[in-house]
């Protein structure tokens, strides 16, 4: 019975983010990831979404450590909320570990955290498990791919990874070690999926450096800005390359950006030539500077935006200025990367974007990419992870094209509980999954219901409905009617008096007492009237007398 | 004064949809197009988008007739509304006006409105203009771009318009006709520039044809789902080809679909074969079937989705089927496209989207055909139209590397009146010009205020405070929460009560007079206790005495 492995995954399956996923084996636990994912549009007012620690939280004696693969947010940003609820030692790199302090500190969980530095040479051991980095490459640097041995055979988890000959910095994907770490093979692949609908190969990071150095010589005379995610820092080292070729001095804006370059320098997987970084305030003549940037999602305090929008205190962008958006729009964000590059255009500038040069490539390998990895690794049993439903879909078709048996692979859910003796491989009783919501400072108190509500109001806002009555239920004053967001007060002033003398009749004929009443009436009223369903928000309240009429100053 | 031409663009320009363009000349007007525009992700509870007519109604007697390009939304389905306000003749190839008869019999404006057809080979005389139609090769059949000849010159407008030598439906952009029509030169082109961020030129329809032509093959045994916009008739016609070559019987779901087809067989645009049009609930063989369905767009209630989510009547999708998406989803949709993908993939479904083979190209020629366009042209003024204004100013670029002088391009905005004598063009005063907003039956009743407030309510809901004062503006009560969209009620209790406390302190201190002390009071709370920023409502109520405790129901 102990001799079972079991993998569930926690998050990052049938969704993009919040990665993170548990192995167990006997008394024994330890979690791969730990990530937060970015709301979809409709998830009204939530700030992120975390993964489902309960099951963590129930079974955490057995917790052993949490292992890393890299620093971006859909694989750290969870750990602070995490470790505020359970303590374990966290195994990361040297950068990953960077960018975690910094989100610990920030949480005023510095001190009390473990934090292990492991590198792609070394293995540690967590209890029953052996776990082995080997480098990937990735758009961060110094991310990994692991190895983790258990008594019943070797998991391969892939992290985020691309198969790149010349990617930035030098840092390929290194199968060869990983053939290595796998002498006896491997029982189970999980393997990043994102890219599992792009055909071929995912190109080389070495064709944006290209692009931009074509790019770089075409702008001669006027600056280059170029916005990117902050934590592409692969690619930043090619960039310092093409400044120094151009002869360019370089400034960097935006408060994640600054942090992150600094904490590559610090770490050594940055290197800028002394006196090429200046100040963003510094006097360069514009054909001599290339500017940082972030905002490449058109997030509206980014730094680009608020140069799109005239309101960067630094950086006023005209005619001549050429800017390049190094960073594809991650589905959702369409919109407001387009109203940002419409500004950008409509200040003069020379905006590079989406098909016009290869200023992006994807950190994840395409399908021919996924392909090579299954062959390199001949997993027993694939577990595709990382991706939407139908990358997941699509990731085990291709599977199955390069000759996984159909019963192989498992496209699970979060929660499910795939086990293992080493031979074969069934599901369990999945673990009860949901989402977390963060709101502020509330964590996980914000449900379905709340957001139904606010959508409802985003759409028509509400008509409040202030009824006096006496103790007999008569109507007993004058009703009021408050609308916000249903319609605009200065033009809705007949409206809404119409809608009271309806109402009145209506409590005159059926009573004034149940409150479905009032909603109904005045519900019908506004639909026929406007064909809107604004919340109809009854506010019944029994008087002794007549209130005199006073505020809200707002009431129609 | 009275020698020369105005061009007002109410719509179309910065923007996709809306077209809309105003000639004049003298005491004459006509107007191209009047189309409507879908509302952005943060326009809430916006049904559409109108054009601004005012202009038009301030100078109805001038309006002589309205011309049309072709029968999409984004360029009739504006006239409903215009119409209400104003009458002219409308003019447009059969097929377009049999969609906006359509229209306009919903709109009970059928009987009313005088259509005109036209066609690609005459010529019509309207005032002073004289309009003369070409063929377009564009995503519905009968589309046309037109030469409009004023007596200081010839205007072009090439509506919606891709360079096609192997379209759908054969009809190919006639610029033999374009020049024959234009002997004299062009004074003015408007041509469109929805695709000016595309490289190279938009592929033709016949890979579209070729791809589909593959997984008709490969889907042997099964259903063969195709989701496309229900306007795309073009395409139609070579799906009816295909399916006949593989011997399957064609079925249709959604209504704006069946519509479309039932008037494109009327007018000969499209030709089905007897006996291949079958009911969808009729009982074929699965791999004798293709369905053709809307929700190319993953709008909520379209044939697609709601197949995805088990919701449709007569489809159930299952494993064995292979569904296409032919359609490119539009900006601002991606999140909605991408999660009816996940659903039909999570069916068991073979979903062939994106890049995974030409199952779609775009209608709208790219940068090499605009190219091509002007030089066909070769016009003494350019006005780049249909596109927001990144598509503007990368048209006027191309438009220099093309040989057109910077002072010939004009980026216009809507409500900018360009003049020309004829030979040289300039700016005059701009119309005012505002977006109109259309929620349920209210058209430009609702602003930029109300849909600001309806954000601020989907982002943290509303805190109504019902506080009852006496004369003295002393408490007279109990003091009242209410929240809707802010916090889990049932999890709220204890803030609230704390909430209630706090502001009872605070009335006590500084007197329960002012709304903005109940205001204020509150939003500082609710802020330091979970970080956000619901609207706060204080419902100040002068009463004779302490109400009784009663209603409303929910009140915490």
């Amino acid at each position: 019975m102990n001799k079972r492995l079991k993998i569930i995954p926690i998050g990052g399956l049938g969704e993009i983010g919040k990665n993170m996923t548990v192995l167990e084996y006997g008394r024994n636990m330890i979690i791969v990831d730990c990530g937060i994912k970015f709301p979809e549009n409709d998830m009204y007012g939530i700030d992120l979404v975390l993964p489902d620690f309960d099951y963590i939280v129930k079974n955490k004696d057995k917790l052993r450590g949490i292992v890393l693969t890299h620093g971006h947010m859909d694989h750290i940003g969870g750990l602070p909320y995490l470790l505020k609820e359970v303590m374990a030692p966290v195994y990361g790199t040297d950068l990953t570990l960077g960018m975690v302090r910094r989100q610990l500190d920030e949480a005023g969980l510095g001190k009390k955290a473990t934090l292990q530095k492991i590198d792609d040479k070394e293995t540690i051991h967590i209890g029953p498990f052996q776990v082995s980095p080997f480098a990937v490459a990735h758009s961060i640097p110094a991310s990994v791919g692991l190895v983790i041995d258990t008594p019943v055979g070797a998991v391969v988890h892939t992290g985020d990874y691309k198969l790149d000959e010349t990617p930035a910095g030098g840092r390929t994907t290194d199968l060869k070690r990983l053939r290595e770490l796998t002498p006896k093979g491997v029982l189970a692949l999980l393997a990043d999926s994102t890219n599992a609908d792009r055909p071929g190969r995912t190109p080389t990071e070495q064709l944006v450096t290209s692009a931009l150095d074509i790019l770089f010589a075409e702008a001669r005379g006027g600056r280059i800005i170029i916005a990117t995610f902050s934590s592409v820092l692969a690619r930043f080292q090619e960039i310092v390359h093409l400044a120094a070729k151009h002869h360019r001095k370089l400034a960097l804006t935006g408060r994640s950006l600054i942090q992150n370059v600094e904490l590559a320098r610090e770490l050594g997987h940055l290197k800028i030539p002394e006196g090429m970084l200046v100040d963003i305030k510094a006097k360069v003549p514009e054909g001599d500077l290339v500017i940082l940037s972030t905002g490449s999602q058109g997030e509206p305090k980014s730094a680009l935006n608020r140069m799109a929008k005239g309101e960067h205190r630094d950086v006023h962008v005209h005619a001549g200025d050429t800017i390049i958006m190094s960073g594809g729009a991650i589905e959702g964000n369409e919109e407001h990367v387009g109203r940002m590059l419409n500004h950008l255009f409509g200040r003069g500038a020379n905006v590079i974007y989406g098909a016009m040069a290869t200023v992006h490539v994807s950190g994840h390998g395409s399908r021919e990419d996924m392909r090579i990895m299954m062959d390199a690794v001949r997993p027993r049993f694939l577990i595709p992870v990382h991706g939407e439903t139908r990358h997941l879909h699509l990731h085990s078709r291709l599977a199955g094209i390069s000759g996984l048996a159909s019963k192989s692979v498992f496209i699970l859910e979060n929660g499910a509980t795939w086990v293992s003796d080493g031979q074969t491989a069934w599901l369990e009783e999945p673990v009860g999954i949901k989402d977390v919501w963060v709101d502020g400072s509330l964590v996980g108190e914000i449900g379905d219901r709340v957001v139904q509500d606010r959508e409802r109001l985003s759409q028509n806002g509400f008509v409040l409905c202030y009824v006096p009555i006496d103790k007999q239920r008569k109507l007993a004053g004058e009703v009021r009617l408050f609308s916000q967001g249903f319609l605009q007060m200065d033009t809705s002033g007949t409206l809404m008096e119409e809608a009271k003398r309806n109402l009145k009749r209506a409590l005159k004929k059926n009573g004034c007492h149940p409150r479905e009443n009032v909603r109904k009436t005045l519900q019908d009223f506004f639909y026929n009237e406007t064909q809107s369903r604004p919340v109809i928000l009854p506010h019944i309240v029994t008087v002794l007398a007549a209130p005199a009429l006073a505020t809200p100053r707002q009431s129609s």
